[in-house]
């Protein structure tokens, strides 16, 4: 979809203030005494997905005022259509598993586009205080009120780049011997990260991030940021990753290649 | 080793010190554009070790300035000998392969104590602004200029726990399968956080870390911290971790009873 540098500025605008509102309303939850299993399993009573619906609340107000004819999608809350053609696809709080463990790998993401994918994109970690956005315009990193352009590294052989994956065993038997495939092969694999590892994609610290059984809203915020740093996102076959599914996410389209011919090599074999 | 409360508190003033001069060194150095691996392998320049030297070298300034007659064992420059008794433990950048990645999950690791173990521990975390330390007083953590007191998790049932590792090998093949053996039984497994996670201990966050081959400075920081908060950190076999190898830190004395008879089970068997 293309939009033009106006209506850019408009969805950039509206983008940070959904941020704005669900850092604000995830704050007090993140380790908060509260937060421990006990509550959820005595009392019925689950803080992370509180956080999660109250945040997707805050967002889809924001909208309903700001944007009433964009379709939105969202992790809680489901579908609301709409009559524009933009669609804001909300995660706002992507890596629960992350968030429980008082891990600050966790994020609020935040997509904007149209059928084809995301044009605007945010990966938000109000706890660190760091904000990455990509645009049509560029990919920034906004952190104590200053922004500084970012972008995904240069080109470098398998051998020497750093992979990233959330869980070792990554989706099925299959997909995980993928994985390990093209892990075996690179210089360093580190896990653990949630959707703060694809923010380091977009800002030139790691070279891959990739996953399976993602969902749409798992990877657009992602995607446009690390399209408009430079980076290339795709599923495991090359086609398009807004859907979810096994996704692949690079800093360039060299070691974008290297790796795909190793995943499909496994999963074709 | 016991110390007065005036020692503690001119000890925990000098640990102050050398945890504010090692984050400023280390500070240009972290997802700096020189820190690619390309720079080591072509120039035979290689930034995180320098940022580890230098960030050691200022801690040692000062301890040879506040504290003279104390012994310092420090990762990268050994050991220097005292007289006092006491001995400064330090780990400038733990977690140098987080650190190359971009992930905030390394820290600046300080202890002093004598030869029975650390009494004062630092867990610091720069780019986050998040100081962890433990002291004979207690254990706070120190943010945005305020400081808050932290204490571990009260018991609950390894299937409810968190458990943390670095690396999912976890050491040689048994230790590895010792440490599966705990993680098989917890409610959540999670990977890639470095010292952090000893820090999430400390604060609350997690019941469990357990690690294999570990130095005296990648230890003594945390167990400190861990201590002062409430938690326990011995080896496998329940003996001193000061020393470093196989480590186990817990939140209580009844988590630690628990994994401690699998790890040893495993190992054992």
């Amino acid at each position: 979809m293309n939009i033009d540098s106006k209506m850019t500025k408009e969805l950039t605008r509206v983008a940070h203030l959904l941020a704005d509102a669900a850092g604000e309303v995830i704050a007090p939850y993140f380790r908060s005494e509260d937060l421990g299993q006990d509550n959820k399993l005595v009392g019925g009573y689950d803080p992370v997905t509180e956080a999660d619906r109250a945040a997707e609340a805050a967002m889809r107000d924001i909208l309903g005022r700001e944007r009433p004819d964009d379709a939105i999608l969202g992790e809680e809350m489901g579908e609301k259509s709409g009559t524009s053609g933009l669609i804001w696809v909300l995660d706002p709080i992507d890596g629960t598993r992350g968030f429980v463990s008082g891990t600050p790998t966790w994020g609020v993401l935040i997509a904007v586009g149209g059928q084809s994918g995301p044009v605007i994109g945010i990966v938000d970690q109000p706890y660190i205080g760091e904000r990455f956005i990509g645009t049509p315009q560029g990919a920034t990193l906004i952190r104590g009120g200053a922004g500084r352009p970012i972008r995904t590294r240069g080109p470098r052989p398998l051998s020497e780049a750093v992979v990233f994956t959330t869980f070792p065993e990554v989706g099925s038997a299959q997909e995980g011997a993928a994985f390990r495939a093209v892990a075996a092969q690179a210089q360093l694999t580190r896990y653990g990260m949630d959707c703060y590892a694809y923010a380091l994609v977009a800002c030139g610290q790691v070279d891959l991030v990739i996953e399976a059984g993602l969902n749409a809203y798992d990877i657009q915020g992602p995607q446009a940021l690390i399209e408009a740093a430079g980076g290339v996102v795709t599923g495991w076959d090359g086609g398009p990753a807004h859907n979810g599914g096994r996704v692949i996410a690079a800093a360039n389209t060299a070691i974008h290649a290297e790796a795909l011919v190793i995943l499909q090599e496994v999963l074709s074999g």
